[in-house]
């Protein structure tokens, strides 16, 4: 690994940027790892965060103190309830009440913050639209825009030391992302996805990220080890 | 007023913002300020921000905690001494070490969320670029591809709800800035430029922040109202 080629990487806890990070591994990175506390009902996701980092043999990992549930406007966020056992079709329609106002664009831009005093070549996020979670700004036309704005913005932009934002699963199923994470040795027992976990941080079952776990899982023909309660 | 026609305003304490909100103020909004406590070393801005937003009866005044001094890379967070004593045309050339990296994407980034939540129609940002201060975050060419990405990445984005990104003082000189402010009633005693005050909270006079300010005052031919040490 070139010690000197830097990626941050947003890590949330969940499967995606685990694999977005072990991919970025195979890649020769060496990963910063960025979470945030904001308020998340399910803050038991830092802990995952925080041994995925270890696991990944990350060169750093930071937990970002984030006060959006100062706005609120979200369920995640505490301001209604997590919906339960919603339908396929129910999940793919719309925007859900779990998305949570500006928050990949607040990300990425702390993200690019970091990466720059680092003179970090990238940075990642394991975004990825074809099981759609109906997040706005999980999009490629979002992340495009954005990377031109990071460009704009920085030093290392008009300097043309580009901070490349990079979705190594952009183009990746939920199934495919399973499978190319179990390629890669990752252990998806450290992974907690649950937006709505009980007091002994075990995962409810039935919010939209377990069902798509679940069924992502079961597609890929992969135990999920995950203990729901 | 209208008091369904909100917008957000970022509040740093100085003239720009100020000028900006009391234009703001005069378009019809009701205005929520959000400054933040981000590990800069002349935070009795903070102070100066707070005195602004009840001169202006903002509807209210939010000091968001952004630790970006976990990151450092700037004089403005302690990583060096900030420049003293330049001449125009050393101001003039290149992005200062008083550069924060990120700073106009993660204020404008929160301020989209917040702006998201309460249902307002603007962000408004006292960037100018005339009386260049070399940061690259104050371009309109940032801000234009900042609009973009916010619409992709919001709720209110894809349900055309736009949230307008205002710079109302992009076009203007500083001197013009403060003679703007001057016709508008500003208290500029409540406002404070400097980037390297001391214990007392006394504007140093020699940073590129305060011979910007002084010079832009007798530019327009109004008292700096300023208390130099």
């Amino acid at each position: 690994m070139n010690p000197n080629k830097k990626a941050v990487v947003l890590l949330s806890g969940g499967i995606d940027s685990a694999v977005a990070s072990a991919l970025a591994n195979k890649a020769g990175y060496n990963l910063f790892g960025l979470s945030f506390d904001y308020g998340q009902r399910h803050k038991v996701e830092l802990t995952a965060a925080k041994k995925i980092a270890d696991h990944l043999h990350f060169a750093r990992h930071l937990i970002f103190p984030l006060p959006l549930n100062l706005f609120g406007g979200s369920a995640l966020l505490g301001d209604s309830e997590v919906p339960k056992g919603r339908t396929d079709s129910e999940i793919q329609t719309g925007i859900p009440s779990t998305y949570v106002p500006g928050r990949n664009l607040i990300f990425l831009a702390i993200a690019i913050a970091w990466a720059e005093t680092l003179s970090a070549d990238a940075v990642i996020i394991g975004a990825h639209t074809i099981d759609y979670s109906g997040y706005p700004d999980c999009r490629p036309e979002f992340l495009d825009s954005f990377q031109r704005s990071a460009n704009l913005a920085t030093k290392a932009g008009t300097e043309q030391r580009l901070i490349r934002v990079w979705p190594p699963l952009i183009h990746l199923g939920k199934a495919e992302i399973i499978k190319t994470g179990s390629e890669l040795g990752l252990d998806f027992s450290l992974t907690f996805s649950c937006y709505d976990p009980d007091e002994q941080g075990r995962a409810c079952g039935l919010c939209d990220s377990c069902l798509i776990r679940k069924k992502a899982f079961q597609a890929a023909d992969i135990p999920d080890p995950t203990l729901y309660r």
